[in-house]
């Protein structure tokens, strides 16, 4: 079946490690729970390909979706500062692949909203480091991947200290002790070969 | 990849429709949008088969997934009325699929849930058609299918007026100008042969 990918539709996103991939892996960072298999490079691949056969050490899918908990006055404030993917000068990109615990998806949707954001200021704290920290979320607990979330992060190198302070700060609050699985994987653009 | 489905975990589910199957396919009405082919049964499979290659005429795919706009209030409430899949009595059964417009999906969570529940009232109708009403809901949308939703429901033959009294109330509301094309297919459980 065709699939078109058009503005708002959902984007599957295919992450490969392996020998080969535009991104060379920097560290990667087992947070909590099982690790991934060590590589060097990273492929991304989007639209029909990425829901093809599994490649190289690992790969990890997931889909831009809907917007899950936010408000239209937080999508405002998001939209009017964010950056896109794939400016020239951000060399640098993270996937944090998590997974959540039984107890956080047993939530109904409010007290899952209450805790992400009215407690854990999640949108809140992410807006503070745009632009400069462009991210994009991709969903795959429902695809039955063996992680709910792979956050895609880019960046330019001497923002890194910033992206750690962002981490740290999201990871100190309330929401991440329903994180029971995370990797932290850290990337740049690979050069010319 | 072995995936388990324990309680809460996102079960994926395949209807395949043919010349087999545990359910006879008794009327399929397109209410909107394009149809799918006719079929004399519907085979339901769930769990790791659900995943595998599309058989007979047409398959649609979906998951059970985490609540998307129920409340506490709201879920505390169905779960004492409600009823589960497989009654003795629930010798018939619906299956409606569904698809939402890009104007639906592009709004953000409040808003979404605003038209859902404040205005169409959604689950407060639903709940009144509980426990003689069984239903479960399977997304689709982010598994790159054709339809966003797929509806199941179980009940008696003697209740199918309430049925229809449920679907036309929902059908008249705001809510479901956002819906683009929707099937309504109408089952009974295939007697021994």
């Amino acid at each position: 079946m065709q699939t078109a990918y058009g503005a708002g539709a959902p984007l599957p996103v295919a992450f490969a490690a392996g020998d080969e991939g535009a991104w060379t892996i920097r560290s990667m960072e087992i947070r909590r729970g099982d690790p991934l298999a060590p590589a060097i490079r990273l492929d991304v691949t989007e639209g029909d390909g990425a829901r093809g056969a599994a490649r190289g050490s690992w790969t990890l899918r997931g889909v831009t979706s809907n917007m899950r908990y936010t408000t239209r006055g937080e999508a405002t404030s998001m939209t009017s500062k964010q950056a896109g993917l794939g400016r020239p000068q951000a060399h640098f990109a993270a996937l944090i692949p998590i997974r959540k615990s039984p107890a956080w998806w047993a939530m109904p949707q409010d007290e899952r909203r209450a805790i992400y954001e009215e407690r854990s200021r999640h949108t809140s704290i992410g807006m503070e480091y745009l632009p400069a920290i462009a991210r994009r979320l991709h969903h795959s607990r429902d695809l039955g991947e063996p992680f709910d979330f792979l956050t895609w992060f880019e960046y330019a190198p001497e923002d890194e200290p910033q992206f750690e302070h962002l981490l740290a700060r999201l990871r100190a609050r309330e929401e991440w002790e329903y994180v029971d699985r995370e990797i932290d994987i850290r990337l740049a653009r690979a050069g010319p070969i």
